[in-house]
């Protein structure tokens, strides 16, 4: 079996609160790489990130790692295979729609890249940015979508813009053979099944926040 | 009664999941009151935003609106009893720590404002950046966190620092007596029961959607 292979076996299996606390513990472990720690156990891991053991250790079971009885896991490899798991090693080609405030400032987020999301062109209506470019990464007009789309070998397209242009630029990104749509907006955006839609609105956590804190006072 | 004690009272028997899904009805209804539109029904909006209608029905019983037969909700009294509800017609004093790429960018972003989040004040540690300001906020040196908290009225922190440094300012903005972390690192952070944690990490939603697009292949 290949490698890829068995990770598709393995993430079928995964809960998704699984999938979404695997980051975390990267995100902490990455630290102790940098600090050129050795060895971690699930306990040091727990203690630190405020999730319990138990639940760790039984994350950590899907991926192809086991710790050592006393020693834990080796730090080197678990940011290796947490890495790996992810899919943070692979580079995903991705479209900017909107390069306004938000989409802007994603390109100019370094951080992206680290976790394998690779901005290869973005795309807006407005004059004065279309034809130029921002970190490197060309801007063209939103009716080349197609045409550009063609040769950039992009999957995904990241969606910023106002948001009662979202559900247009997503009929647009589906039909010219974008596989998945990371939506900024708050609008809920519709795709065939096939299509991957992973909605993250940062105004909707603020309401959750500001209700939480509501409730404390 | 009063309106801040009836919200509250409200509030209080909200599911999350219902809290997660009003912004979207908002962001939908807003879009209907740009257009002029003057009732909406549930069917409506369940069919542009792909939720149940009865769910939405259900969700929308949580605030002072009732619609009627037939004709559904009034949509300027919907949009305002929604941004009501959920806090975002309240100005909530925040301060953003570290104002490096993605902090820059969401002191660029106008949309938060329109929440309710107004940032006051952005604080790091870089000398090229402090003393100067962004869109008109001031930059301050970290070290003076205590000292201009004490005269900012700010209620939120946002942290937007690189990881290995997030617990640290959380502790130092709990320290400075701020109720809420909206934190933008994907680090777990830990902070005393009564202060309220937000994690919104751009990074662990790729996570997700990758993990998702593996499925489909």
């Amino acid at each position: 079996m290949t490698d890829d292979k068995r990770i598709n076996q393995m993430r079928e299996q995964l809960p998704e609160p699984t999938l979404r606390r695997l980051p975390w513990y990267l995100a902490y472990v990455r630290l102790l790489l940098d600090a050129g720690v050795e060895y971690v156990s699930s306990t040091q891991i727990a203690k630190e990130i405020n999730v319990d053991a138990s639940m760790i250790a039984k994350d950590l079971s899907f991926l192809n790692i086991k710790g050592k009885t006393r020693i834990g896991y080796e730090v080197a490899s678990l940011v290796h295979e947490l890495q790996d798991f992810l899919g943070f090693k692979v580079g995903h080609n991705a479209v900017m729609i909107g390069v306004g405030s938000l989409g802007g400032a994603l390109i100019h987020d370094s951080g992206l890249a680290n976790y394998g999301l690779r901005i290869v062109a973005g795309f807006d209506i407005r004059h004065d940015v279309v034809g130029t470019t921002l970190c490197g990464i060309p801007i063209y007009d939103i009716s080349e979508l197609d045409q550009r789309l063609a040769t950039l070998n992009a999957e995904i397209g990241v969606i910023a813009v106002p948001i009662d242009h979202a559900q247009e630029v997503s009929d647009l990104l589906v039909k010219a053979g974008i596989k998945a749509l990371w939506n900024f907006t708050p609008f809920r955006i519709t795709a065939p099944q096939d299509v991957v839609i992973q909605n993250t609105s940062i105004y909707a956590q603020l309401a959750v926040m500001y209700n939480r804190m509501g409730k404390q006072m």
